[in-house]
């Protein structure tokens, strides 16, 4: 087993290594932008796919929904370029709520944040599997299998703490970046030297088509709803500002544009052509393979996108595998979440919250199957109500500092933007499994403060005062009682022991039948006539209930000096022999120690063989 | 849990209440015979299966077959007479062997049989529920899942205590009887009236047939080793001739003639019937019962006959829950299985034992999807070679004794048919299971032998002798050392118990920060100012690699005088809350008492939250 965990992870790391690297402009791009940028590989189909209710013939609109959310990703950009500069320390919502909205709402952040993480990784890699099985149908029937076995290997990378600013990690990005651009410029190419075959705003339905009934708006909010997954992962620069190279705000201000303008690009352009060759939603093939294949043919050049489309999604959730275990441990510090979640690994890195997020992003795989359409109405809920509360947050702190009313305005302006989505979010998908995400958050803030009131408990029960330690000062020797079964080394051993803390020494027996008293009391006798032998009759044959018994009995007639069981353990030298010797010892001791207040004291003897 | 418990197996008995019951002969008939009779339900359709591979016309050569099992039945039956008379303190194969054939052989008799009661329960319960499916073929889909909730329920029941001699045991056994041998004689009087419509040696293949190829010479005899299964527990009444009312060997042996009377009548009549009536074994419908529906048509008899052919064999199935259990507690007191087995459990029964075979019976049952006869192959081999065992130690006992040369005859014709059968099964039925109980038969007897040299080896180290014991007088105070990881009333707990014992105390913190020491020893010096506190600096983050170094290099520095490890231990309210703490304590306990010679007391602090 050890070996095993140090080929797969390394061997441990001093504390002294913990280092914070600062990250150039382009490396920071890559690294904090993945997330973002790789949801233009669904972000489109999302919407197609909720605007087929309506059929075909309103695809068109897929367009100014487009638009719709490129307006909204500028608000919402601009908003967090004047908390860049507010906030140079960095921060997430959970962070920013803590300090200026109070804890219920900071729990209720870090909850979204929490469940938000987990989608990030199950959507991104089965949105990853599905650019591989679009080129490489075989595989189809793999495709849950691949997803979990891609997260087993991010955690066992993230385990050996390969941190998310390898340089290694910005090619994939940029790669994924130059090839969207290649085919949006090859793509509208041929779309101007073909024509525009594909939906069309005069063949079709109009607009005010929507408007005619109550169905299709509640569709149309739904579409654009289901488009806004193409914004989740634009706060991660506003988190990171204190990576960035000096003048961290400005480098991180002029990154987040950078990276806004290449979202609203991708995205436009790979709507646009959709639109354009008329592209729709069919199983087992993604709509931007689709684009690829209509645009690149059955070429190398193909199968290559695919294939950086799938590692770019890797990435994205590769990102949470920092997030995550990140705000686990920051949530754990304030004593909201178990202890173990802000320990450190041997590799340095919060190897108990990459293990959870593993798990959890697995577990949704499973349950869901690796479909990436069933995930996403789950999705955008979290992101927008962790972007609501962030700001509101910064507005609360911005107002308090008396800060410009244009900085105080943009920042108030993405705050209602992002709140009016959220709210569109939960009624337009609520049935569809944004009432789960409804659900959870509750549950966990619930979870979060059981978890504080049972640490709280804990230090008011343990605190010493020093007028309780003066009292504590008096010493009484322990009454020692040692559990025998015969009178064999192991009982010497523990006498021997017994008399060294203590003069009062009782050995207990407990017999199944009467008649094994008298051959114990004589063997006892010839080897230790000075120590009393107390043997007890069980008639059904248990230890467990007549020791209770004689204990309760000795605690009462020991008024209050320690009482120490000793208990002899042999220690056998291959696993299988424990399978020959009935374990009552660690049962007692168990029930022992969850009944009473006495020391149990455990000598172990090594067997040779 | 215990309550759940309760509910099933009821409440714990005294050990008092353990007493053994006097059986009439007409009780004990059923009691002891079940096992075998049932039989009757699929030897004849196991030699027509085997037949079958040279085609129905030798179909009519199963009567011959039968006619010599029945011979052998009769050899066999007086061999066990001898014996009843000879032995009338019963004991199976293995005590026989065990005192009268040396360790090796009486394990291997013992490894035999206890392959044989796991296959009897697997073989019966099975075939109990092909007797359910044939007339209710809606069931059949669950069959496996039918067989092992039938022997959970024989473990609970048996678990219960309700032993083999329970009145209401005896019934179906006696309504099996008389519905046989009603079908028999129906079936008889439909024959002569309506004339041989079967197979018949004329029309078919003759005799000579067999012997012109060497293989048909071979499916002979392996159809004859499948008709032996006919035999399978006719030795229940040889060992428990204690069982009997006085006279016990008369009245034993005057039983164990009737049961072969009826075995052989039964099984004749059965093997006849399937002869005139031209019964060929198909799937799902067993072959007794196609004789049944021949019989009885499609009234409530036939429904009803298969319900007593289940219930029988259900029967059969629970006869191995009392001889399995007992031998193994038997071998366990021999030391050469676990002690655990040895003992009676709440309901004066020996619940280890009940369990493991109802675990082992699971296994088979799912292993082999409930199918009888994948499962019969393996059978035969255990049965025929405990029997020649058994009757080898009897034969060496006679001879010894100077018995009747007559007794000594029958005895050692009985030993020597079940050596040939021995012998024709092992070969005939090698490839087709048979190899599997060869093959398991010696391991389990190097299972018995290791067992049992790692008990002797274990008395030899812990066997007290008086020279050491005086060695063993001189009083030497232990060192305490204290992990603490801050200063709390767990740590103020520990220290009064610590002097209470001793007056060496020191206090040891593991620091993951070097900043971290100086903390700690302001807050100890004001508490603590005389007790010694060793702070290390563990660089790895690690507690139990620097505990062991420190520990290590403690034994050097005290030179024999006992090191003692007080743990505090808090003790949380709701299980949950031991997800919020670190199991360090627990971890550190387990591997410092592998590795060291120390004592380890634990001292448990009850939170009230």
């Amino acid at each position: 087993m050890a070996s095993l965990k140090r080929l797969l992870i390394g061997s441990p790391m001093e504390t002294k290594r913990l280092k914070h690297e600062k990250l150039p402009k382009w490396k920071a791009l890559a690294v904090f932008s993945s997330d973002a940028l790789s949801s233009v590989a669904y972000a489109t189909e999302e919407i197609l796919l909720v605007l087929m209710l309506l059929g075909t013939s309103v695809f068109f609109y897929s367009l100014p929904i487009a638009l719709a959310i490129i307006v909204l990703l500028l608000v919402v950009t601009l908003s967090y370029r004047q908390i860049i500069y507010a906030f140079p320390s960095g921060g997430g919502a959970y962070v920013v709520a803590r300090d200026h909205l109070g804890t219920t709402t900071s729990l209720v952040a870090g909850a979204a944040l929490m469940i938000d993480y987990v989608l990030t990784v199950a959507v991104s890699i089965s949105s990853g599997v599905a650019a591989l099985t679009s080129a490489f149908p075989a595989l189809l029937s793999w495709k849950v299998e691949i997803a979990v076995l891609l997260v087993l290997l991010l955690m066992i990378l993230n385990l050996r703490g390969i941190t998310e600013s390898a340089t290694v990690f910005a090619y994939p990005t940029y790669l994924f970046i130059i090839s969207v651009l290649v085919l949006i410029a090859v793509g509208g190419w041929q779309l101007w030297h073909e024509g525009w075959n594909g939906f069309n705003h005069k063949e079709h339905a109009s607009f005010e088509h929507f408007f005619t009934s109550g169905y299709s708006m509640f569709i149309l909010f739904r579409a654009f709803a289901s488009g806004c997954s193409a914004m989740t992962g634009v706060e991660a620069i506003s988190n990171g500002v204190p990576s960035f190279k000096p003048d961290c705000s400005k480098n991180a201000a002029l990154t987040m544009g950078w990276m806004s303008v290449l979202l609203g690009t991708m995205f436009l352009g790979i709507t646009i052509l959709a639109t354009g060759f008329g592209v729709t939603p069919v199983e087992h093939k993604t709509v931007i393979s689709q684009i690829g294949h209509h645009v690149f043919g059955n070429s190398l050049l193909f199968y290559l996108f695919q294939l950086i489309t799938m590692l770019i999604l890797v990435l994205a959730a590769n990102t949470s595998f920092a997030g995550f275990p990140q705000l686990a441990s920051i949530i754990a510090n304030d004593r909201f979440l178990p202890r173990s979640l802000a320990a450190r690994g041997d590799r340095l890195v919060f190897s108990n919250g990459i293990i959870l997020l593993s798990v959890l992003a697995i577990l949704l795989i499973i349950l869901f199957q690796g479909e990436t359409h069933s995930l996403i109405p789950l999705y955008a809920v979290g992101v927008f109500l962790s972007f609501t509360i962030g700001q509101g947050g910064m507005v609360k702190k911005l107002w308090k500092d008396k800060k410009r009313a244009t900085t105080l305005a943009m920042t108030m302006a993405g705050m209602i933007a992002t709140g009016l989505v959220t709210i569109i979010t939960i009624v337009a998908k609520f049935t569809q499994g944004a009432w789960l995400v409804i659900l959870s958050i509750p549950l966990l803030v619930m979870m979060f403060y059981r978890i504080r009131s049972h640490y709280d408990n804990l230090g008011e029960q343990l605190k010493l005062d020093e007028q309780e330690w003066e009292s504590r000062e008096k010493v009484m020797k322990p009454k020692v009682v040692i559990p025998i079964s015969g009178v064999s080394k192991l009982v010497a051993q523990s006498i021997q022991y017994a008399r060294s803390i203590s003069g009062d020494i009782t050995a207990i027996s407990i017999v199944f039948h009467e008649e094994e008293e008298q051959k114990l009391r004589a063997k006892w006798e010839r080897f230790y006539p000075n120590i009393e032998l107390k043997v007890i009759y069980s008639p059904y044959r248990t230890i467990l209930s007549p020791m209770l018994d004689y204990i309760s009995q000795l605690e009462k007639e020991t008024m209050g000096a320690p009482i120490t069981i000793l208990m002899p353990q042999f220690i056998v030298k291959k696993w299988w022999h424990t399978l020959l010797h009935n374990q009552t010892a660690i049962f007692l001791r168990f029930f022992l120690i969850l009944k009473k207040d006495i020391v149990i004291a455990t000598l172990p003897y090594h067997l040779k063989e």
